[in-house]
């Protein structure tokens, strides 16, 4: 249930930049789909992305990193191309988007990074977060943490066999250990994330969602 | 003229990490070759890379820099872009080729980074520093940079027609900056930098930087 905290970051006509995160197979994109279909149904301007891509230049990046052997790049450069898809997402997608006054949802950001990288390599942490604060420098505005239990979620995710698997082949131990990173991430950041229980059906998921966002859409708004 | 400076990286059998820089048409790919021959010819285990490249994968990042509009990306994506890369070529070419003791000679590396987006945005050069500090951390034990008249390089680099000629495309001025860079650059790092009159016959120059090269080759070696 998200906690009456009250929304610092939103502001009429500013936009309101959200974020879907969890692990592998929670149905956070399940969700963005619903959620911005109800915003758009109650009138809102809405644009709905994801990472890694989101931008025509990202989603070049994107196929280096989900595609080839699972080792063709080191934690480093994962991070580096990481971080330069998201730059470029940020500025061709999400601040043009905030700037005409848009919802922008999208399918994971920064804390993604974050928590991946903090379970893979967690003596990366600080590069992470020094490369986030000189190059990106933005988090979102509301962080929705879809919370599952891993053995669904790891049997969900195989199931949907996008063709970009290497981050659910990665085993129950890992997807555990991400659980607990998103838990903590938003134990840490209370003013930005509201933790969404997904273990239930579809429908009850997507209405706490849209409970959890509706005090930071603009005052007077239809949703 | 190369300095009497000694060669403080060069030891017998831990390699020796040679870059050639200098502004574009300056004849920098030509001499690297001339180099890498020479040396083999003399005994040498000799190793030629360039940049962005020099590795399969930093190879698939310079596809994603060299094409396209030439705004494609923004400055702040290009270094993240730039740097991915160079971690890459580090670590799969340049590290292994110094630990088995070869010679690694390569076609620009992070100077050109440092020089480039020094003209284009003097404002990211802490955000270049701090990239290289943290994910790079290492720079060549000499640098030869090929210094010669932006009138006549330019004049070469578009007689190139090599199809990625967005970095030749900037103008007369853009590239005597790209100079006056190069200069600054060798006057601050002397221990690892020489700079090589590239106005003469191509065979003069090859001359000279075998000249430059020589002191730090290992004791005893056939060049």
């Amino acid at each position: 249930m998200p906690r009456p905290v009250s929304p610092v970051h939103a502001r009429p006509g500013a936009g309101l930049f959200v974020s879907l995160e969890g692990i592998d197979g929670s149905g956070k994109s399940t969700q963005a789909g619903r959620l911005a279909q109800a915003l758009v149904a109650a009138g809102h301007d809405v644009i709905q992305t994801r990472e890694p891509g989101g931008s025509p230049g990202a989603e070049d990046i994107r196929r280096l990193l989900v595609s080839g052997a699972p080792d063709r790049w080191s934690a480093e450069t994962e991070i580096l191309l990481f971080t330069a898809a998201r730059r470029d997402h940020l500025e061709k997608t999400i601040l043009p988007g905030l700037a005409r006054g848009a919802v922008v949802i999208t399918d994971r950001f920064a804390d993604s990074t974050r928590v991946y990288q903090g379970c893979a390599r967690a003596d990366l942490r600080q590069t992470v977060d020094a490369l986030h604060d000189r190059l990106i420098g933005r988090d979102p505005d509301l962080t929705l943490i879809i919370d599952m239990d891993p053995h669904t979620a790891l049997t969900r995710g195989l199931a949907r066999q996008s063709g970009e698997d290497r981050f659910e082949e990665r085993g129950l131990a890992f997807q555990t250990a991400l659980r607990d990173g998103f838990l903590a991430l938003a134990r840490a950041n209370p003013q930005r994330c509201r933790v969404i229980d997904g273990m239930r059906a579809e429908a009850a998921v997507a209405a706490d969602i849209l409970a959890a966002i509706t005090p930071f859409l603009p005052q007077g708004s239809p949703a």
